[in-house]
């Protein structure tokens, strides 16, 4: 037998992965276990490892404090119990953390950085040829998303039609060769042909997969990774009990200790007809019970919300629910669940058949503003019509919209918030507006305004006669940022009269 | 004392108007009354008349048959019994009678000719100069617009600042050289200053109005008459039960025989505060008693809609109550009234600083179509920066923008309605469709979908596997009607991936 492998020093919120050898016969998925034991000064955890195959079984931790550390490592794998140390350095430039929620409807990284979710979706880009996965992440690389929502298992659906590069568990697929666009449908949920063991994983599938949490981790890319969803031919989303549950213990064994992930129990849940609410709050519980590190968790609706209230759910992960208005809702959202509103799908920049996947960019880019000033957040999706058949939604590859642009732009803007996040603020019907919360008018006050499609030439303000305020028109589509003057009492700020203007008051004095 | 005048033969539709001398002692507005009794085989009227100022009063009748008629009139202007006969000549090519409610949910004019309304507004255009004026009829007379909204009473509001040309009363106005933008509010109702003496009216002004009532008549364009709005400095929004009731029955005398006339009760008439629910319904009630000819009512909200399944409102006359869904709520409202749905104010094409009045020509354009394609109707207005404050809205003028061309293009399409009006139709979610009602599918069906901000590249349909259907693609912006193929069976029609497609398909064998 080998001897157990690791490394002597790790970077605070990196992953410490203890590997040891142990028993291959049986069923090492399900017949054995193993747990270990991390101690320093400050923190005690334990967390399940998981067999990754070839006799070889894993431990990983996520140290949250610059110390010494001592481990400990037992399970029926073996007869042996492991022990080691490591010291934890202290986290490089990129590295701050896992993102919490802070100040109720924001986010932070752990070490106190400001974060500010700017998503996409790419439900299975990690699934596609390696030559395309890395074309994705070098877009991702010169983009603006700090956030991407992917899945572990495969997608079938319009423009999915052909095979993963792997699957999640033992067995063979179906055969897709009757599969047309056409019937499509017929084959949702388990279509006939799958043979899987559901009690025996594909390692392989999952340290692909691992490897691109990893890729995005060390871009300072969250991954938020979507555990179930309803577009399946392979019988993936009808496990049974057992299975569900060994799946879900098994993807927080091995993906909890990377720092940059977010659970999102499904994509669409509400149209996994096999599951019912009893199955999302004990997989709830396992998360809760099993990831050590509290990552953020929520879960995504097609049609009826999943009740965002619940105390498990950290964050809102909507999908729109009206056609027009979308980002509209965010305050009104932010009063009845109290949390950080992500709007994760507001449909799509792009020309495909499908009313969700059809926006032009100036519509996109003014639902993210829309989220932005009433004090959410927005994502992205884009969904182009693609000779090849690779649409950034789903298989990543390149952008062709012109939204991701924009974004940088509204980032940047966010990023000079001088407080932590915008808060709504009462405004005229026909505006936007958000403050810095906390800073007074007189202390330095921060005010954002979005106009939209409305188009004025000027606008009126007014806070008070004592102070001085500097007014910038943003136009949020061109990406400029035009001075307007410093004012005092009530003033007129001059716009273009086009659409998709802002305008950032500041007192100065 | 003079004698009697009339025309011996009067066109169908349009105004016999009889001319009588009487006294002009007293208070001729108040101390006499007129009434002129209208028979020939198929009818039986009884109009008021109206002191017309330098000792004449005039009974005006709308006769409805082609047929000898004798009239009688009577009053306490005179001693005498006046009487008189005349002859009803066919209309010409232009006159197809009154509009009235059809099939529940449209319109059409007394002939049957089908009636679809693409309105604007111009609040007080007849309050302009005469040049002004008379531009305004060549702008309206260049354009779709086969209905408008304009006041009786002047307007004070921003951008409205002027003294009209004439006033409604006797009297004499507040002085206004303290009045300027910013203190314009400080004036609303019954500014200091003003000397008006309600029981006495200016025929002069009524009699301006109803020449462009008339002019309107002559060109086809319906006259949406606002009898009462809040927007005033001179007190006329704040008058007594006394005077108002006798400012409505003049009105009606002076105007209901034109064939035209629709009346507005008000304009915004929540803002109001001198006026109650039991005075609106009193108002009506006058209408529903003299105007003998049954002209269209109704009245128009700011916030609140006016129940507007009373039985005297014939068709909701409506601002839309939220910012970002306008003409989307049109099929809600259909069910909620049964009633045509005119939305009289979507926000109007400009760049003026209020969000009701800077919206681009696409976005304008696009309500329409929504509106449209819901079963309802759109109305237009423009607000557009001007060098010498003329706005289209209140003053006419010349129009600047992009959407009344659409409009020409938009009533084409409805004009070629195969039955009367569009009914919406149940549809894909992400689509907004209508069809020409009482055609089956296989019996030359009539269906028209609107793809909005969405940009599909292509679209799926399907009716049945017997019928051949022919498809269009209208681009509702550029104007033009593209043949996309005969089509049988499921069938897809390609699109070009732009915002504001329209599809028209219809059964053709």
């Amino acid at each position: 037998m080998k001897e157990i492998s690791y490394a002597k020093t790790v970077e605070r919120w990196e992953v410490l992965e203890v590997t040891v050898p142990g028993y291959s016969d049986h069923n090492p998925f399900t017949d054995y276990t193993i747990q270990g034991r991390f101690c320093s000064k400050n923190e005690e955890k334990c967390a399940d490892g998981f067999y990754d195959g070839d006799g070889v079984y894993k431990v990983r931790f996520m140290p949250s404090f610059e110390e010494p550390y001592t481990f400990e490592i037992k399970g029926s794998f073996s007869e042996k119990t492991y022990r080691g140390s490591f010291d934890v350095t202290s986290p490089k430039e990129n590295n701050h953390g896992p993102v919490r929620v802070a100040d109720t409807y924001h986010f932070a990284y752990e070490d106190g950085t400001p974060y500010y979710p700017v998503g996409t979706t790419c439900y299975v880009w990690s699934l596609q040829s390696q030559e395309l996965q890395e074309r994705t992440l070098k877009t991702l690389a010169d983009s603006a998303f700090n956030k991407i929502r992917f899945c572990i298992f495969p997608k079938h659906y319009d423009y999915n039609l052909y095979e993963p590069i792997s699957y999640p568990y033992e067995g063979t697929p179906c055969d897709n060769s009757l599969l047309t666009k056409d019937n499509l449908y017929d084959y949702i949920g388990r279509a006939p042909g799958n043979h899987w063991d559901f009690m025996r994983f594909n390692p392989e599938h999952f340290q692909r997969f691992e490897k691109r949490v990893k890729d995005l981790m060390d871009m300072g890319i969250e991954a938020d990774v979507i555990v179930m969803h309803p577009y399946d031919r392979w019988g993936f989303s009808m496990m049974d009990k057992e299975a569900d549950d060994l799946y879900w213990n098994y993807v927080i064994a091995r993906l909890s200790a990377y720092r940059n992930v977010w659970w999102s129990l499904a994509n669409e849940y509400d149209l996994m007809l096999h599951k019912n609410l009893e199955d999302w709050e004990r997989y709830a519980d396992i998360i809760c019970k099993k990831d050590v590190y509290n990552h953020l968790r929520s879960i995504h609706n097609c049609k009826s919300f999943y009740d965002y209230s619940r105390p498990w759910i950290t964050h809102c992960s909507i999908q729109r629910q009206d056609v027009y208005k979308t980002a509209e809702y965010v305050d009104e959202w932010r009063i009845r669940f109290k949390k950080p509103i992500v709007l994760d799908e507001i449909a799509y920049e792009g020309n495909i058949q499908y009313g969700w996947g059809n926006l032009s960019g100036q519509e996109m880019v003014r639902r993210f503003w829309e989220a932005t000033c009433r004090g959410g957040y927005a994502g992205h999706g884009e969904t182009y019509m693609d000779p090849n058949n690779i649409l950034w939604w789903s298989h990543g590859g390149e952008l062709h919209g012109e939204s991701p642009e924009r974004f940088k732009f509204l980032l940047r803007i966010l990023k000079e918030t001088p407080v932590l996040g915008l808060t709504p603020m009462r405004a005229q019907w026909d505006e936007v507006a958000a403050r810095a919360d906390g800073i007074p008018a007189d202390k330095g006050g921060y005010y954002l305004y979005y106009y939209g499609f409305n188009r004025p030439s000027f606008r009126e303000y007014y806070y008070d006669d004592l102070h001085t305020y500097e007014a910038e028109v943003m136009d949020t589509w061109n990406m400029t940022i035009t001075k307007a003057g410093i004012f005092k009492g009530k003033f007129k700020v001059k716009l273009p009269g086009r659409e998709y203007m802002a305008v950032r008051i500041r007192c100065v004095g």
